[in-house]
């Protein structure tokens, strides 16, 4: 029997069925395009009892059902909190996939988690007791594995790495989301290239004809190739954060690997080397010497591998995954 | 039967047995003066067996001991390391205790895992599944606890919070210690007043007439209510740096409970409200709220009783301390 996994992203939901030794058999996604809240929910208890229905028509079944989703999950209280889905500060997503479940035991995960146990399961951290995935994406967040287990924090919340402080004195443009992710995420990227064109009066280069709501990471990423040099001092920017954040890792939790992933990690791949470097200056200098730093291969499946992990570890122990 | 905890510091050993319960029952301390190397190691295992030999001359025995190290103990290749004591890279003392220790169990431990483990067991981090002790001293180095276990990470340097990066350029200051470490530990304080007397050359205060090689936190923090602008200014990053570590640690762990400890908290311990505010500026929002930050309130006995609470986790399981 297959497992059922569900990555909920910012803007879509994938969906996919997996293997006893998770290999990927089928795959849809779907745009969240205009939905909020409720029909969120609605979208993903619809999709899932009519992937069951459809297994139960074949006489199939579902083994476990595994769900990603982009922010927090309350153990506790058992609610998701996603920050870019309007409606969903305290979203009892638990409660409605029970009433569509036909008990099939399930899981909810964050994408953070997630993306660290499709790592250690199936990816590059395979077989490590200690990694850190560090995904940036639109925001950062980081997933933490430990002595072999997922560090969750008192209250789920863990790995907000995107609130790391890093440079000072405190600049109120870091309220909403924290330092490093003010300026190193995906849309920091373009926050941090917008300020420096405002700054730079006499600036006509390739980024200065772009709309303010429409300049996103990968014009810059294309500008740098060009070597723009608002591009070029955003990148360099970055470069140093992203690597100060992996110092600070390193040097707190002395991981075996450190795995960055998310849309930007992708195409910032090819600046790993110099992000090392930076690090090395700042790093305990034994941890930074044993950890290999990488990026990820899974890709943009990374939170669905993960939440067929989290599906697969409702019914089996975490050490055969 | 007693346990025996031996703390190992930078300068001193302190010995002690404590009860069942854990109640300190007899404590010594003894000045390393100029041993190095080899000289503590016996200076360690002829106090210890001093001790058991004294025990069995009344009929008494050593139920466990504990022994926590001013560095890092390597579990795997079963040696310390401890930076301030001279010919102990790699130092290999858990063959040493075994030699002497009549088949008594014993465990060897970080300094501050030992604090941390004290302060669940016994401190006010009591009961605490997700705990983290900040330990301002001559250096800066943190203990955690996460999911109720001890977070070594891979190579048992987990914790090594004095190297985190908070502030930009890096500067070739950093390179001996660590960033954060560099200028606000208990030498740091030091470092960072006579930085700046050097900058300041109008200035004729408190601080002017200690010779460079005497001058230390205490002579700081005590022109601090004088008013002195050095100390003013010196005691304010080190708020600065201190609420952001604290920050980092909340935002990353999420933790219940953060204490500050070591030598220098202590007298700083009267600006813990301006850390947290500090702190409160840059952290995860929710994590902030959530956790709670005070002073240790086990002083210097702090890591001798860590000793006793991991001599006696050789005996018992952790919860039942």
């Amino acid at each position: 029997m297959p497992y059922l996994a569900a990555d909920l992203g910012g803007t879509k939901l994938a969906l996919g069925l997996f293997s006893d030794d998770l290999d990927l058999l089928w795959k849809e996604k779907i745009l969240l395009e205009k939905r909020q809240g409720q029909e969120v929910g609605n979208l993903i208890t619809e999709r899932l009892s009519g992937i069951i229905a459809d297994l139960e028509s074949r006489n199939e079944g579902v083994q476990a059902m595994g769900i990603s989703v982009p922010g927090i999950y309350h153990e506790a209280r058992k609610t998701v909190w996603a920050p870019n889905i309007p409606g969903w500060e305290n979203y009892p997503l638990p409660e409605e996939i029970k009433q569509i479940s036909k008990n099939i035991p399930f899981a909810v995960q964050s994408d953070r988690a997630c993306y660290i146990t499709a790592e250690v399961a199936m990816g590059k951290a395979k077989d490590c007791t200690d990694a850190v995935f560090i995904a940036v994406g639109t925001g950062i967040g980081a997933g933490i594995i430990s002595g072999g287990k997922i560090l969750q924090g008192a209250d789920g919340i863990a790995g907000a790495i995107g609130w790391m402080a890093l440079e000072k004195p405190y600049n109120l443009k870091f309220a909403p989301c924290g330092c490093f992710e003010s300026s190193a995420s995906g849309d920091g990227i373009a926050r941090l290239a917008l300020e420096k064109i405002k700054e730079d009066q006499n600036y006509a280069g390739a980024l200065k004809p772009i709309s303010q709501d429409r300049l996103a990471a990968h014009h810059i990423f294309d500008a740098f190739n060009q070597h723009d040099r608002i591009a070029v001092a955003v990148v360099q920017h970055c470069v140093e954060a992203w690597g100060m954040a992996l110092a600070n890792v390193v040097s707190l939790l002395n991981p075996q690997m450190v795995i960055f992933g998310g849309g930007v990690f992708g195409p910032a791949a090819r600046w790993l080397p110099d992000i090392v470097d930076e690090a090395a200056k700042w790093a305990q200098p034994v941890s930074m010497k044993r950890v290999a730093v990488t990026v990820s291969s899974l890709g943009s499946d990374a939170g669905l591998i993960g939440a067929a992990c989290v599906a697969k570890q409702k019914t089996k122990p975490i050490s055969s995954i």
